[in-house]
């Protein structure tokens, strides 16, 4: 193994959240069963937002990972630019997904370090909730047109996807 | 900020790959301009893997990761049981993505550590020769029908899914 010299270990802050983005031209969510009078969410043009919250996710967090998918460069324009979503004026739909919580041990994914489901489930109706203030925010400013759909916690989730050039990026919080 | 106590900080090994997988009940990639004699890439119900190399990955965990998506429980059956994706004989795409090696530093993503292109597109194909390898490996001993189809290194690539249950999952190696 030819190891990274200066990065062989190192420590970091515990993980609070992961959080998987795609681009897309359009994405599909039907919820399973209906929930809390959802049945299904359609985006255009945006961004796919996969997001768990791990044990202990502060506030904060969820704050600054909202800041960050609306505001960091990552939408690419007709001419190949990379813009934030909010220039792109592009949708948002935000999938909580547990499944991205684990760690593969032996055959089997473990998911000591999750949420429980009531906190799971608190935590992405925050995100939302901080998406839209942040996008407020700015609106006052110019005339943004992002929209903001998302899935629910605990609930089958059956999603169909198109892009243009597939880019998905990895965060940590 | 809630730490959680034991793992606040921990130290880890250097990071040689990031893998995102997701389940699907069918995905199609275009390849943009054409490669290698390659157009598009279809598969049936299975597992796209999206996968990064790292600088000074070696050889032995592009193996592991091949042996690890090959035989972790991670694919549901129609009743709902997890089984490797040899088990279900489900397909497998395997799409480069070298955006997944990215850290977000203020709005912009930086990919200092990510490997050049030569060895991304050498790492790529070996990953792929390992998943054959290990799937020729076990089909000796019974009738393995999962066929392994992959992108390819630099080319845009033009992705749509569709799946039943959106299961996505967080690999590092």
């Amino acid at each position: 193994m030819v190891a990274m010299a200066s990065d062989a270990t190192n420590s970091r802050p515990a993980l609070q959240s992961r959080v998987v983005l795609q681009q897309c031209l359009s994405a599909r969510l039907m919820i399973q069963p209906a929930s809390e009078g959802k049945e299904a969410e359609y985006i255009e043009r945006g961004m796919v937002v996969y997001v768990c919250y791990l044990q202990g996710s502060a506030e904060e967090i969820i704050s600054e990972i909202a800041s960050s998918i609306l505001n960091a460069r990552l939408s690419e324009t007709d001419t190949g630019r990379l813009v934030s979503i909010l220039d792109l004026h592009g949708d948002i739909l935000i999938i909580p997904q547990a499944t991205l919580g684990g760690n593969l041990k032996c055959k089997g994914m473990q998911y000591h370090r999750n949420s429980d489901k009531e906190d799971g489930l608190k935590n992405c109706i925050i995100s939302v909730l901080h998406c839209w203030k942040e996008q407020f925010k700015i609106r006052l400013q110019s005339a943004i047109k992002t929209s903001v759909k998302y899935g629910t916690y605990g609930n089958r989730l059956v999603f169909s996807m198109e892009t243009n050039g597939q880019y998905t990026r990895y965060l940590e919080f």
